[in-house]
C-alpha cells in the first residue's frame, strides 16, 4: 500500500511510521515534511499536496494541535488554534482527500483522551477531539468506494510525559508504539466509524 | 431567576421559554430576538448582547444551525456554518458570557442525536454537536463561582418533522415539550457537564 502519514516526524506520527514502513511506501508530511509538505490549517496548503502525491491506499493524520488554557482565560481567539488544526486541520484533509484516496481505502485520524477524562486547561483540545470522533462516526456511513475511517484516541503517551506530567496528573501514560498498534489495526483492519481508545 | 434564552423564538426554543416563563423573569434573544439581537456566529453581537443585558443566572441557547450535505459534496466551505454556527456560536456563548453569569448560574447548551446514531448528510452536524458535548463535559470541571454547564441532544422533534422526515427514516420524533423539560432539568437541577439525550 502506498501511506500518506501527516505529522510522520512528531512523537506518535514516527511511531506509526515505523509500525507500517516495513510492509508498505510512506509518504512522510508535515510543515516540514520529508517527502512533503503541507500544513493541515490551511485548505490549499492540503490539496496542493494531494495533486503532487497523486492516489493513496491510507492516509494517517498525527498533526494537529489545540490551546492549552485554563477555561477563565479562553478566549475565542485562542480557541481558534483547537478549531483551526485538530478539528478543521483532520476534517478537511478527509473532505478534500476523498478523491485522492483508492477503493477500500482508509483515513485514520487522531482524538485524544482529554474528550472522555477532561483535565484543567482541557477545554478546547477536548472540543477539537469530540469533534472529530463525532465527524468520524458519522461520515464513515457515507464514505463512498469502500473508503473507511476512523480515529484513534492516545492517552498522554511515555515519550511526552516530561511535557505532559503536570497537566495530567493521576494518569498513566503510554508508550507511544501502543499508539501506533492502533493506527495500523484501522489500516490493516476492516472497522470504520471506531475511535480506537488508547487509555 | 434572569434567564436568557436565544433562540426563544424557534421551535425548541418556544417550548423552553413556555416551560421557563412562569416562574423566571425571561430575555427573549436571537437574531430578531423580541427582547435583544444577537448573531451568535459573531463574537462583537455576543459581547454587544452581554453588556446589554447585564448579569444573568442562566442562559440557555437553542440557536445554532449545520449544513445538511452528502459527505462527498461537503466542502470546507459548506461545513463553515456548523463550525461558525452550532459549535463556535455555542461556546463562545460561554467564553464571553462567563463574566456575565452571576455565581451559580448554569449555561444550558443544544447539541442532537445525529452525533450518535448518525444519518446520511449529516457529518457536518455530527462533528458540531460533538465538539461541543466534549466542550461542556471538559469546561464543568473549571467553571467558576459554581456555575454549572450542560447540554440537551434532541432527536428530531414533531413539530420539525415535516421538514426532516426524510432525512430521519426509522427515527421517532419526540415532543419538542419533552425536549424543553431536559433544558428545565439542567437549570433547575445541580448536575454539571451533563448531555442530556431527549430520545
Ligand atoms: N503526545 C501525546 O501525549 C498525545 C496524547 C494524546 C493525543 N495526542 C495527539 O496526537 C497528535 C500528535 O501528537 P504528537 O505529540 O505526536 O505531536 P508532535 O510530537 O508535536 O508532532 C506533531 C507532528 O505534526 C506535524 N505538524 C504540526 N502542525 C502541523 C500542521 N499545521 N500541518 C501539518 N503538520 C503539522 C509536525 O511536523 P512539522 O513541525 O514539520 O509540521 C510533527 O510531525 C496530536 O493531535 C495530539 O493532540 C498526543
Ligand atoms: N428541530 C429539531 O428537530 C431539532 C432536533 C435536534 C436538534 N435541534 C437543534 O436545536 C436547536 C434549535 O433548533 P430549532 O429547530 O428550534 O431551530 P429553529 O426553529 O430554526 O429556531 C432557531 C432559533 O434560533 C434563532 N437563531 C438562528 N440563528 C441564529 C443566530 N446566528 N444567532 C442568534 N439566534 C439565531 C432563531 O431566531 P432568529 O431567526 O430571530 O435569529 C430562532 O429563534 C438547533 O441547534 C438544532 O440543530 C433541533
Amino acid at each position: 500500500m502506498k501511506i500518506l502519514v501527516i505529522g510522520a516526524s512528531g512523537t506518535i506520527g514516527k511511531e506509526v511510521t515505523k509500525e507500517l514502513e516495513h510492509d508498505h511506501d510512506i509518504i512522510l508530511a508535515g510543515r516540514n515534511g520529508a517527502d512533503i509538505s503541507v500544513d493541515i490549517t490551511s485548505p490549499d496548503s492540503i490539496k496542493n499536496m494531494y495533486e503532487q502525491i497523486g492516489k493513496v491506499d491510507a492516509v494517517v493524520n498525527a498533526a494537529g494541535g489545540a490551546a492549552f488554557s485554563p477555561l477563565t482565560e479562553l478566549t475565542p481567539e485562542k480557541n481558534e488554534k483547537g478549531i483551526l488544526s485538530k478539528l478543521k486541520g483532520q476534517v478537511n484533509l478527509v473532505l478534500l482527500g476523498l478523491d485522492h484516496v483508492n477503493d477500500n481505502g482508509c483515513f485514520t485520524l487522531t482524538t485524544g483522551i482529554m474528550m472522555d477524562d477532561p483535565i484543567l486547561q482541557g477545554a478546547s483540545a477536548a472540543m477539537a477531539n469530540g469533534g472529530v470522533k463525532a465527524f468520524v462516526k458519522s461520515a464513515a456511513i457515507e464514505m463512498p468506494r469502500g473508503i473507511r475511517i476512523n480515529s484513534v484516541s492516545p492517552n498522554a503517551v511515555q515519550e511526552s510525559w516530561d511535557r505532559l506530567r503536570d497537566y495530567f496528573p493521576g494518569f498513566q501514560a503510554v508508550p507511544a508504539n501502543r499508539v501506533a498498534l492502533a493506527f495500523k489495526k484501522s489500516v490493516y483492519g476492516a472497522q470504520t466509524g471506531q475511535n480506537y481508545e488508547v487509555y
